[in-house]
Parts: C-alpha cells; structure tokens; sequence
C-alpha cells in the first residue's frame, strides 16, 4: 500500500465525531454509467499501484447486478459498463437470479468476492478473481435465505472463515451477525452466533437488525468488524453504522461494541434517494502506520460516499463506548 | 392545435434520456389556491385557444377533491377556488365521499372526466362536460374497489373503451391493468386482462403494481400507453414512469412495454414531499407534427411538474427496450 | 313441483328454533365421488319430475370445479364424476382458472348458473343450459375481484338483477352485498350496495362480511333473502346463516334483517372438517302452498347438509327480529 | 411574563396562513450537545426572568431521555449535557426504562412535567419540581399503554385534569384523545373520551390518530387545545398540527375543532431527518395582552423549531373552520 | 358454607392429575337459555343458602351480556332470561357498548362485579350488588384498552386491589398481569405488573399472553391465583390454564408459578365449539376444611365446565413445579 | 428385517385408496408417558429384533424435547420417561434450546438422528448413537433457519445428502425443500432446490409450503419420498400427506409428484387436537418383498398414527398422478 494514494481528509475543525465525512461526497453518482438507476453498497480493494472495485449498479429496470471497476486515487472510479460474467469455479451450478452488495478481499494468492446472490431466494454468492476480467463462482455458501456474507482476510485455526446473517426472503424485520467455517470455500459448517440485534433500551438504532459490513481489520485489540444496524421508525427502516471489536482467535467472542453509531444518516444524499435515511458500509481500506481509515457506505440506497476516521480512534471509541 | 402554444423545452446538452424534465418544475405549487395543501395528479386537455384541466386539490384537511383550471400556455394555471359541482348525467345517484386522480379525454362531442370516486371505497366516477363550467356526473363504471379509470380518445369498434385497475380499499399492494368496453357509458362489460406487474427478477421498478397515467395517444405502432408502476422498498412504495404500445383495434394485446422506467424519483420536489419517490403522470399533450410529448405528472404526491420527449423516439425507445 | 316429492322433515319436538337440521345428515359425504377431498357449497333447482344440481367438487389436489348431478327426491343425488364442460355462450372468452360455490337458478326460459370464476383472482362466472348436459359460458358480470354472485329468478323493471360481494384475492376480511343490473346478461351497471357487515355491537356474528346465499324467494313480505355472515374469533373465520327481506320493486332497500343468526355451527359435522365452524347457504327449494322450505348448506367446507323450516315462520322471524 | 422577552416574529408579508414559521429554524440542532443524535418533541415553561425546558435528546445509540435546558430569550438554550436523575415524590416505584416527549406546566406551588415513561411500556410518568435541579418522580398516571399525557394548568371543578392517548406497545396505528381527572395526583379515574381520530372523508390529516401537544390555553372561547393529528401514506405516518377549544368547566366537551391542520411539513427540516414529514407540538408560550402565540414543535423527530400566531385569530380560525 | 351443598366429585381411580374434570360435564349448555348462542367465562360466588353467579351469554348476534343466575349446589342454574340492567352507583357515566367475562366477589358487605366492558373499546367494568337483583355500576377502572379484571377479595393495605391486562382493542396478541390499587372503588392508581407472559423455552403454553382467572384465595403460602395462559399454533390460539402463588401482602411479588399448565383442552367439549382449545376458568369454590377446590371454566366459548382438585395438592403442585 | 414382525392390516374391503388407516389408531397416545401432553411427530427404524423410535413428547409446559422408545411389533412402544441425553460428537457445541420432529436412519455403522434443533431459532441438529442408550450431538447442518432435516440412508456419490426446508422463526408461510451434500457429517455444502410449494390451481393442498418426512426408499423408480403439504385455509393451515419419486444418482432431479394428497385429515383424531387438521409424517418401515409399507404420522398435533399401503402401489399411484 506503500506508493498507492490513500483516499483522505483530515478531520475538519471543530469537528469531535470519531468519523467525518468526505466534503465532494458522494463519490459516485447514481447514473454513473448509462444503464444505471442507482450505485450504491459496494467493495473496493487495493490492487496493482492503485484500487480495484466491485460495484452494485441496479439499472431502469431496478434489476441488481455487479460490475467491475477500477481507480488509481480509491476516489474517481471507471466502472465496467457491462456486469461481470461468471464462469464456473468449484462447480457448475452457478444460477443467479440478482446479485448485490458485494463485498470483496485478497486471501493468499487470490480475490474472493462475496455478494447476495439470488437463488430461490438470496443467500450468500461466493467467486474469485486473479486479474477482474475473469471471475470463477463457486458454490454458494448456505442454503437460502442469507444476506451480507463477509469473509475474514486470512485463514482463522486454519479454516476460512464467513460472517453472515440468516434472513428471510422478504424486506427480513429481524437479523443477527453469525460466522461458519469451511476448509475448502465449498463445504461449510460450526455456525455459531456472534451478536445479535440490541433490546430497545440499550442501544436502538441496532434493535432491529445488524449485518456486518466491510472485511474485518486486524487491530492489536482483535478484529475491527465495522458492522450497520437498523431501527424501525414509524416510517420505515433506518441504517446506521457501528463498530465491534471480536476476539483474534475466536472471532465469534465480541470484546467491544459500540452503543452509539458511529456514523448515522444526517446529510441530504443519506437522507433523501431511493430508500431514505440510509447509510450501508460495505468496504474500508486502512494504513495501519498512517492510522488512517477510509470507509465506503452506500447512501439512500443511491449513490456512494466515504467517511473517513483514525484507525486508533475508531478502536478506542468502541472500546470506551462499548455495550 | 395549430395556433394553440406547445408546452415544451429542447432537450438539455449533454442529456441522453428519453424524457427529460422541464427546467421550472414544479409548474404547480402546492399551495397554489388558498386551501390547498397538495395539487398534483391531475390532467389537462386543449380547449377553445388554450387548455383546460381538472386538478387534484386535496385542502388542508386532507380531503380530496377535483377543481377546473384554464391556461394560455399549458404551463401556467389559473385554477378555480372552488370545487367542481356535479349535475346529474345519465343517473340520478351521484354520491362521492372524495374525488381524486382525474384524467380528462375528447370524445366526439363533449369532454369526459373519470376520476377515482369515493363510494363505499374507490371505484371509478365518470361525468361529461362541454365547456368546464357545467359538469354531469354519470353512473359509476364498476363495483368498488377500483382506481386509475383511463379512457381512449375514440371508441374502439363501436364501443367506450377503458383502462383501470381492480384494486382493494387501502394502500394496495399489488394492481393489473385491465380494459372494460361499453356501449353507453353506463353498462359495462367485457373486461379482458391487459397487463400485471412483472416478476421482480424482469423489471423490479413495476412489479408491486401499475396503473394506466395519461390518455393513450395513437401512433402508428398502435396505442402509446404511458403509465406508473411501482416497487415496495423496505421505506415503502416508490412510483416511477414506463411506456407500451397496445394493438390498436384490440388494445388488450400488448406489443412492446419499457423494462426499465423512463423517468424515475431523482430530483428535490419527487424525493420530498407528502409522499416521497412518487412520480405519477395523469395527463400528456403531443404534437404529432412537430413531434414532441409533454407529460404531466404528480411529483411527491405534492405538486405538478412537466417532462418533455420526442413522440417518436418515446415510441422507438419503447420498442427497443421491451421487456 | 305439483308432483315432484319435497325433501322435508317436521320440526323435531321440543325444538323451538325457526330452522331445524335434517336428521340423516350430512346427505353428501366428501368423498362420494371418486377423486373428490370434499363436496360443499353447492346449487339445487326443481328439473322435469325431479331435481339437478351444481355441485362443488374439490378434488384430491384441492382444485375447485363444478358438477353436475340428479335425483329424484332431492337427498339422493347421483353427481357426474366428471366436471361441467362449458361452451361459448354470449362470449368467446371462458376462460377459468377455477370454478366453485355455484347457484342455479331458472329464468324464462333456461337455468342460468352462476359462480365463483377464476379469471386473474376470483369473479363471477356465467352460464346457461336448457338440459343440465349442455352448458353455454357467458361474459363474465365484474372485473375481479368478487364472489357470491347471486341472481333474482326474474327480471326487475325490466332487467337482470344480481348481488355479489366484492372481495379481494385472499381469504377476504371484509365484505359487503351489492346489486348490479344489466339488460343483457352482458353488461352490468347500476350497482348499488344493498347490506353491509354490521357494527359488532349491533350484531356480531355477521361483523366481518357477508354474502347472498340462495336464489331470493318472492314473499309477500318482499324478497326473502338468505345470506351467511362471518364472525372474526381469535382461531378464524366463522359462518353462520342470516335472513333479510328486500323490497319487491327496489331491492337494494333492506326492509328486515336478522340480529341473530338462524343457523349456527353446533354440530359435528359443522364444527369439524376442513375448515372448522362454517355453515354456508347456496341454495333453497320452497313449497308456498304447503308453507315449507329446505335450504342446502356447505358444512365445514366439506360436506352438503340439509335444514328445513316454515317459510311464513322464517318471514315472521325475520320481521321480529329485525336490526 | 411581563418584563421577560417573549420569543416572537411577525408574520411575513404576504402570508395568509394562521401559523407561520420562525425564519432561523429549527432553533435546536440535533447535536446541539455533544452526546445528541436529535433534539425534538421537548416542552419549555416560563422560569424567573427567562425560561426553562424539558428536551427530549435521544443519544447516538438511540435512546431516549429528557434534559434540562435554560433560556434568556425562549430561542437560544443551554441544555444540560446529563439527564435529569429523579428522586421519589408520592411514590417510591420510579422505574423507567425510557423517558420522551415531554410536557410541562406550572400548578399552584410547583413545576409538573409528564412525559412517555418505560413501565413494561409506554406509560404516563409524572413528576414535580420547584427548581429544575432536583425532580421528584410520581406514581405513573395510568396502566401502559398511553402516550401524551398532558395536564390542565388549573384544576377543574377541584380535581386535576389529564388528557392523553390510550396507545399500544408499537407504532401505535390508532389513537384518540381521553381526559382524567384525579383528586391527589396519585389515583386517576373518571375516564372520558374527548375527540377522536376522524373519519377519513371529514379530514384525512388526523384520521388515523391524534394526540394532546401544549398545555391547553384558557381563552374566552374556552381551553385551545393544540394538538397533533396522523394520517398514514404509503410511505408511512405524517404528523400535521391541528387546534381544538374545549368547554372551560366540561372539557371533555369539544365545542370546535379545525377540519384543516394549522401547520403541515412542509419545509425541508420537517420534510427530512431521521423520520420525514412531522411535525409534533409539544409547548406553546402566549401573551394574551400582546396576543401573541408561539408553539415549540418537533421536526422530522430530529430538531426543535418554532412557529408564531396571534392568539386571537387560532381561536377564531379554529371555530370557523370546524369540523 | 356451612350447610350449603359443595359441588364435588372425587379424583376418578387411575387418575394422577392434579385437576380433574367433572363427569357430567359440560354443566352448561350453549341453548341454556332461549336466546342464548353460548355460555361461557361465568362467575360464581356463595349466596344465601346457595349460590349466585354472573354469566355470559352471548346471544344469537353474538351480542354479549351478563346475567345473574342461582342455584342449590353449583352445578344446577337458574339463569335469568334478560341481561342484568345496571343501575348508576358511583358515577352517571354507565355507558357500555358490550360486557363479557365476569368475576364476582363478596367484600365487606356486597358483592362487586368486575367485567370486560365495552367504551370506546374494552376495559374494566365495575358494579356492585346486595341482592343479585339491583346492581349499581360504578366508574370503569381503568382507560381503554384491558380485560380480565379480577378483585382480591380484602382489601390489601386498607386499598382495594385488582389484578388486570392491558390489551389492544383486538384479539390481543400479547398480555401480561398487573395489579392496581384504589382508596374508593373509583380512582386507580399504584399499577405494578405481577405477572408476564414466559419465553417460550420455558414455558410455551404461556408465552402468547395471560390472564388472572378466579378471585385469588388466600392459603398459607400466600395468594392462589389460577390463570389462564395461551400459546399461538399455526391455527390460531391455544387457552389452557395454570396456577400461581402471590404474597398476602405484596401481592405484585410472585412466589411460586406453573411450569405445566394443569388442565388443557383435550376433551370434545374444549376442542370443538365456537373457539376450539379453550380452557378459560373465572370462578372458583373452595372448602379450606374439607380440602376441596372446584373451578368453573368456559370450554371452547361455548359452554361452561367445572373442574376438581384439592386445594393442598394444587397449592404444592404449584411450588413445586415452579418456574 | 426377516424375523421381526412388520405392522400391518390388509386394506378393507370397499377401500379404494392407495393408503389406508390402521384401525386401532391413534397408536400412542397424547398423555403416554406421565409428562406428556402430546406425543406425535416421531421417528421409528428396525432395532435388533424389533423396532426402536425417537419421539417427540411435549411436556405439559410445551417444552419440546425427544425420547427415546422400543417395540417388539411397531405398533406398541415403551417410551422412555426421559428425555435424550447427548454427549458431544464431532463438536463440543451442543446447545439446543429445544428439539422436535425428529426423523431416523442407519448408515453405514450406525443410526443417524437430525431433528429441528434450537440454536438462536430452527435449524437441523444431528447426532449418531449405536445402541438408543447413548447418543453423541455433533455440528448443526446449516444456519439457522430450517426445519424438516431427513438423510438419505446411504451416501450419494460418495457424500452425505440431507433434504431439509429453509424456513423463518415463526409458523413459516413458505417452504420448499432442498439437498446439501457433505463429505464428513460436519461441512455442508452443494445445496440445490429439489422441489417448491405448488401454484393454487395446480395442486392447491401443498401450495403454502413442503417439507419432506420419513427417509427416501429406494425403489426401481428412484427414491420414493413421503412427504407432507399444507394449504392455507381461513382458519389456518392444513397439513396432509403426498409422495415424489427422486432420480436415484441425481435426487434433486423429480421424475414424478402426486398431484392429489394421498393422505388428508379425514377422521377424528386427525381434525381434533391442539392444532386441528394436521396429518404429517415422519417414518416409514418397508419390507419390498412382501411389497408393505408402514408410514408413521403425527395427528392434529397430538397422537402418533399409522397408515398403511401397498408399496409398489404408491410408486405407481405416484408416477399415474402426477403434476
């Protein structure tokens, strides 16, 4: 990450908040591409001198597909006006219905990307990339119903491992944050509950459901796993985004959780497009010696914006405003 | 039409869309007439050397109710104070509880008006007028519930033809078009299936429901029928703008029909207002010869605003994008 | 029906109620034919020397179609094992995804039978036949969605006259009787509504829909009108059987109605069966000189049961226990 | 409130509106302190020479307690940065799992605040206070569910007298309002009902529920009682401010009440925030020798704005645009 | 109770429950009365030489009232064939759109009637009696919305106390017990809640909601209060009935509760009727001398049942098989 | 299976049905052993020289939890009075918040246990055991949600293979049933959808939901799978009994479905019960020489009956009604 630019601002004066947001936000408008009616929820990584991304661009029809793109700053995007094509990896069967809200991350030699993927239903999509132009999908992870599946970046105990959240096959009112592990990428098991949705009193904005976001970072106090919660208003849903700090060894043990947001829809392009008050990371990219963090969320469901924060500061945070 | 001024703006530089909006939208306040708290869904129709049109006024008590307005120039509007008050046409029963969502049409002699009508729910009012002073109100077309009644402009093989859209006595959650003929615009029969919403996997924006918008315009590849369809976020119902072209002597075959939406919720005064991401057309002009279409829509449930188009590029654009 | 014998039984001693069940009930049983799961909610009318039936047949695979059937004394029936086949009558367009809870009844010169039609969500279908062997499928009377569509065996001020409840596409919540006329058996208008649920104060075993059972009987007191009534109890819907008098001439106007029901659920074989706690009226025969009446009810969704009583004694009771 | 500064505009040129907004709203940001996610729905009350207020400040994890904040001026506040802590008043049981929206009023000796208190839910929690620095919590006025408990400034006929609104334990979709009297301010009784949410064709805007604001205003027509009324879109609830005079020595009798709501949101900070398209009046202040009226409200559940009328003209727009 | 009959039966051989039913049951059929559609959820209390009670019976509208009845030995009734017609005690204010589910008790020197009372919805209705022949009804307890008032039968800390649910104005879905206190029969206040319904891990046949039943009977472990409880099967709600002990002198302070319910629905007369599955009891006998307990108990809302236990065994069955 | 006796009754005469009841049914009933108020949903599979079975018992608390039980002739059976003990297979998490349904079967070198297992909701637990005395939990299958887990009793290709029914937390309105593979009993993967709910009209008894029940057979047409459907009635679901034939090497492939059921709720104990109208299976014995088959079904929620038929009858009645 050494010669690549990092996307960031500091921190404006006067502000106190642990993450700010980025002022030429958003990043990614929704017409972006000439097909699209929305872009919003998506994964980028560092790759070659500069970043690599996996978008989701639902087009006029409001069908969900994901595209490839590419940055040299993680700032100014060229996304791929077509989706990406899958061939088969560890399988044949490789239906999809829709795919959506990518998340994407370098283990070993190769690109994983997960993503929601429409199969009788969603659940969780699983492919790999050497170069994005080609991409090999594998076997999906779980039986429906699933959503917001995200790997870990490296083997835990020698396994891969996925956090993800068992859904329904509708707009789920309910959902909490699970991880399973599989020692292949095509048979998984030893599911156990990692945290779940917030009663009301203690901490609302995440009472009704969590789902995790970007792929955790490793951090001297364990894995940051940046996650959004969701509260029903009488108006509908409303997405926030908070921090949690698990256990490196046995992720399924949360240390820290911040009862606060850390970042909740204030601003007009969070609070007005197609699905109001939404904000929905999905990605982040950090420099552990700089201590920066860059965090992408997708805002209202339309367009892309970037938050930055300090990587010390955010872990600090959740640990003093932890549940 | 000769003389009689054309609503309309070029295209903007550097706009590829099929439809674009007019640059001093929204042409109708929402506090337009002293007791207004919203206008909007409303239609417009040529009259003498100008326009005239029937306007969704709901008060500042939320009630719903349709006033007569004259214009010069299709764009700025004098809209009476009062109400329309209904004589008896072809029945004596005219009981209305509310009055909403009118479309006005020519036909031989007179104009007719069809609006959604309150009677033990909503079904479908009709009346006659032939000069927006004197309005006779007739039976109403069907059993509640029903909404969204469109008539052609000419009778199809000797019978009135009209659009609507079964519906139940609340938010529906779902809605088809259907076509319904009669011989006197009182009994009415034939009712055949036009078309549903889609599948969500076929074009997500239309498949909660839809509903005919403007009176449909004749062209050469049939019936030009532009209506609304809408798609259930988890914040509720966002309503965009497709087209189709329906045969024209047997307008219940459907030749072509948009995959995606034409004109969606993306600006201030359709993200924000009553009813947010509602885009609702209820009316258009066109000008065979100079080829433009102008389209009148209700933003937000809200106001009225304008979006222009080329006839035949609407036309064409319909028959490359069909679902 | 000079010569034709009348299912009857008298009144059981003791028994004080204005209707009273025939002992050898239920007189179908669910599988009296071979593919059927269940035989409910069916239609009788006086045929040559002795009577014929449209019966509701649902099959193993719980599909609804409609049969015909004979007897000689109106408790055995002999039922066609196959279904009614339609040919066109006044239409082209019989399409029928579905056909159930059938009434019969004779007009001029021909029966006409009506039902619950399957055509995109329920309406109501029509047919005539002169011979019970040949059966001739008209226009549909509604765009859906609509059951229980019941015809007056003559014509009023010169047309046809039918109740009908609009409904939705489920297991409908609410429900209200309406009446339609048409001059043609093709076109339908004038709709009015006639009787709607009550407040559940007023009379709570009709307060969540009702619906016209049999072909009305011209009494000297106006139409007699049986019709069923639901109940919404915490474990589902409950059937009961009402009775109302409308005016001769005008029959939307309600003269009687009855507060309490005159048949209930109370036993076996209404309290149990595929749909617990339903007796549902479709058809009745009536003897004035020999003031008697027999009504055919559905019961629990599963059987066809038998109820007698003194035609003057149910007007009486009608008119004493009025709402 | 003679020499201390009432809060005040006057009305724009060219506004004909009963209510008019204050020109630098909303007066209170949503991170007008630092642990703040939105300030809103919050009561203010003369106090020495200026003013004091309860707030409600829900915190960044969302949940929700009421503050004490103090004002020269009725615009600019300094609300504590820590909750208010309760001791025991008539009781000793003060469990409250949550506290918002609250209302306050001066009786006799002492300062009353009642608000939504958290007994195994919504219920009416009541305290006192004769400094705004130490408050004594009461018995809960009533079994949950209620909201919207709002106390006369006097008591009538020897009692005191609550409004407030039976609820349930969710988005409560229903509502009306009920007044109770107690002799002690302990044991409540003597139930009636006041107003009722309204039928929807009399005015939609409060017809699915409503609920008592600011402490009612003795005029010479009677108690004005401002309050809030709710009408469900399909995108959700919308909050307008409606008006209402009661009878002085019977207020459970309604002598008028406003068919239109008097403010409606319109703007953009009521229009948008963490819940769109409310506005909630919680206090007023009035100077009935200036015949000024200002009303504290909450916009979009997210900040505190005010709006200004002359107290003469809502009593006489109220009994001229009664329902 | 002396030389008044007990209604009894011993425990059939063979049987090892702790409650058993009666073998004529049911003792109170449906058509008791001439215009009854059901009698169930009755009260009964000792009366002169004998018995009274108060009865529900719904009529054949389903209209539901309560009527005094008497008896010799509590197994034979004499019901009233006209509703009990209430005089004004404490109050003017005697509305009732409906009453159901009574509970009597003897206190001091009357008896007080607590009931489900129907204004503007469902809450506590209170009346009171020397005779069962002239009834003074008082202030309703409570504001909309609550059932299953139930009196303790002394006074607790010189205050009169009633256990009750808080409910919505539907089949309420949720409901747990409170307690609430009054100085005067008239004003209520000091609410607690006793009682929830239980996770359904540890007891499901009570997770739904409960309901107190009988007047509590003092033992010496405190206060036995027999319940019903619900589950919620896929077809609907299952009602079955359950025990509890509550400190004499705090009676919000549970000591002991069943785990197992003691008497379920599992014979014809509980599992088929108007509601099938219901065990719902309201009254109870007890004979502390002769060990004995009979609880009265409507079965399937249709009828009335009687069930036997002795009272020891119930007391230490509830202990100990505690929750 | 050679000496042991297979329970049996020949098909009475008359009977024309591909399967018929035992005629002593229920066999085991729903207070069998002394905690017990319902036994059904249970599991049987040949044992030394007679059968042992897994049960579901629930307690009088409604706690689910399954026992273990033996028979010398299938059809009377000693159940343990406690429930199932586990140690901890491939796994040492073995929470289980409760278990019910299970199903049986030996493979390989022992018997194979899965039931729906709670883990923070539904999902498919697994254990083995050798003997019925000790049993060994291992990984749960998948995430929750599911229910209805059945093994196949040999491996496939060299893997493990389950059908199981994604499902939600509540009373599930949807189903359908898939096949995940795994090389271990720990991992599981490669899942398919193998067969879905039905539209109304094709088979409307098995159009809310599917769920398969005993262990497939194997037979010269592929696997025969007994399974159970459910149709939403009015008064809440109805489950009743079909059969499918799977391709032996590939079983998501269906070659043939019964289109009507082959075994509905017809007969007291099955329309009777805590949850009324259920027949649902779970077990299936089979002797292919003698051409029998035993098929072991829960009632009405409440008691364990038997059916039976003549084996290659069934597969032929599948394959001659097929959707």
């Amino acid at each position: 990450m050494q010669n690549r630019p990092f996307p960031w601002q500091d921190r404006p004066s006067g502000c106190q908040d642990v993450m700010w947001r980025y002022d030429a936000n958003p990043i990614i408008d929704r017409y972006a591409i000439p097909t699209s009616n929305s872009i919003f929820n998506s994964a980028v990584v560092p790759f070659k001198d500069g970043y690599a991304g996996v978008f989701r661009c639902d087009n006029k029809a409001v069908q969900m597909n994901i595209f490839a793109g590419f940055s040299k700053d993680g700032i100014n995007w060229d996304i791929n006006h077509e989706p990406i094509v899958m061939q088969a990896g560890n399988t044949t069967m490789i239906d999809s219905d829709y795919k959506y809200d990518p998340r994407v991350v370098f283990i070993e030699d190769r690109y994983w990307i997960t993503w929601c993927n429409g199969y009788h239903g969603p659940t969780i999509g699983i492919a790999y990339t050497f170069d994005f132009k080609e991409f090999f999908q594998c076997e999906n992870a779980f039986l429906p119903f699933n959503r917001n599946g995200v790997l870990f970046p490296k083997k835990i105990n020698g396994k891969y491992a996925m956090l993800s959240r068992p859904s329904d096959n509708g707009h789920t009112p309910f959902g909490d944050i699970y991880i399973s592990y599989s020692p292949d990428m095509k048979y998984w098991g030893e599911h156990r509950c990692v945290m779940k949705a917030t009663p009301f009193e203690d901490s609302a904005w995440q009472c009704t459901k969590i789902g995790a976001g970007p792929i955790p970072i490793l951090t001297n106090e364990g894995w940051l796993m940046i996650y959004h919660g969701v509260i029903t208003t009488c108006n509908g849903f409303r997405y926030a985004m908070g921090a949690a700090l698990l256990d490196e060894n046995e992720p399924d043990k949360v240390k820290y959780r911040t009862q606060p947001y850390i970042l909740g829809p204030a601003v007009d392009y969070e609070m007005q497009g197609d699905v109001p008050n939404v904000v929905f990371p999905c990605a982040a990219l950090h420099d552990t010696e700089e201590d920066k963090l860059a965090v992408y969320y997708g805002a209202a469901d339309t367009v892309v914006a970037l938050a930055f924060g300090k990587l010390s500061e955010v872990v600090q945070f959740t640990k003093e405003n932890s549940l």
